[in-house]
């Protein structure tokens, strides 16, 4: 996260926006018409105060005493975050991780297709990947003029990484999610997240009060 | 990260130590002595006054004018984020996602060691996740009695997620890791971090500037 510049909208409201729009994709399958903010607390887990202070960033929403329009509200919520259409998304790496990503149901779902995937091992180049062709790494930028996307993945190890964020700018790449625990040095029109699973479990580790953390003395005791 | 109770020290605090402790794991290998906080800022990306202030939180660290023992500081950081010895993890969910944790070399390397795997299918229970036999979720609460793991991750569907929650929650878990898109209800002592890749990459998207967006008349007019 440390890479996005800053802006009006917190990154907070943002992450919640996509999961209000998670839910009112479901609402829609279910055919329901219209919603109240404690619907929305409900489906989300986030309270009904904080949904209402989150849209209050975009404008008016809803009517006072009937809710808000699921398909209305979704189009709307979708138009801000630019997932109103099909948003193609350039994956680098066909490791376990790049075949999870391209596998997971909810990405397609919300309009972020994965339109192709790349990896500099000659012995995965040219194989598939699920129902993509893995290619060349090397051929981006010139699969990128046809391709025209402007987010990447870097699914790929740490001392690739700052390789990689390179091609992928150069390829017209101007949103990066980056899963290689390593900084990225992009310019400054290129917005970075990073999401960095041990970092994710330091945080919750920290968490654990001592008297619950696992005790290998304790547990031989047990054995 | 919404179920996180509120503690004195911020979540990105933390996050930033995991990276700091990534780090210094590195400059240990390569058996350097004594680190300043540029140094940190160069390795990272992290400004040094952040750095500061982040240690801060913790006490008093470093030598004015002669900087940060590397060993000292990392097992100082290992002990605040619980890491100092193994932290046993459980995971639920032997698909793609989870294949690509129990593969991930970064967790091992900061003491997280992923020490089983449970599913509900029985196509893949007795089954191998590299090194690991795939478990009935089932057995859960058994298995962990001798395990003594205190940190889950959740990576199977949404329509899932609440149930193996209820599971790791009755097995001991007292922190979860949820790749599931669904809000997790778990009792308060309880800590829960979510990622959710939807939500990443539309906070992504929300920065691309609309002109910068892809545009599929525009695509199709040069092709």
């Amino acid at each position: 996260m440390r890479n996005l510049n800053s802006q009006k909208v917190p990154v907070p409201t943002l992450e919640r926006l996509a999961t209000y729009l998670t839910a009112l994709a479901e609402m829609s399958d279910r055919s329901v018409q219209t919603i109240s903010s404690s619907d929305i607390e409900m489906l989300t887990g986030i309270n009904a105060a904080q949904f209402r202070k989150d849209l209050s960033y975009f404008g008016e929403f809803g009517r006072p005493g009937i809710g808000y329009d699921v398909e209305e509200l979704r189009s709307r919520l979708a138009k801000i975050l630019k997932v109103s259409r099909t948003q193609p998304v350039l994956l680098v790496g066909a490791g376990n991780l790049g075949s999870a990503l391209v596998g997971y149901p909810g990405l397609r779902a919300q309009n972020f297709h994965i339109v192709a995937v790349f990896d500099n091992n000659y012995n995965k180049i040219g194989r598939r990947l699920w129902d993509l062709e893995i290619r060349d790494v090397a051929d981006m930028a010139a699969a990128n003029r046809e391709l025209q996307a402007r987010i990447g993945i870097i699914a790929v190890p740490s001392n690739a990484a700052q390789e990689v964020a390179g091609r992928l700018v150069e390829a017209g790449v101007r949103a990066i999610l980056n899963f290689a625990p390593a900084p990225l040095k992009v310019p400054a029109d290129v917005v970075v997240r990073n999401v960095d699973f041990v970092q994710e479990l330091a945080v919750l580790a920290f968490h654990l009060s001592e008297e619950e953390e696992a005790d290998p003395e304790l547990v031989r005791g047990i054995l």
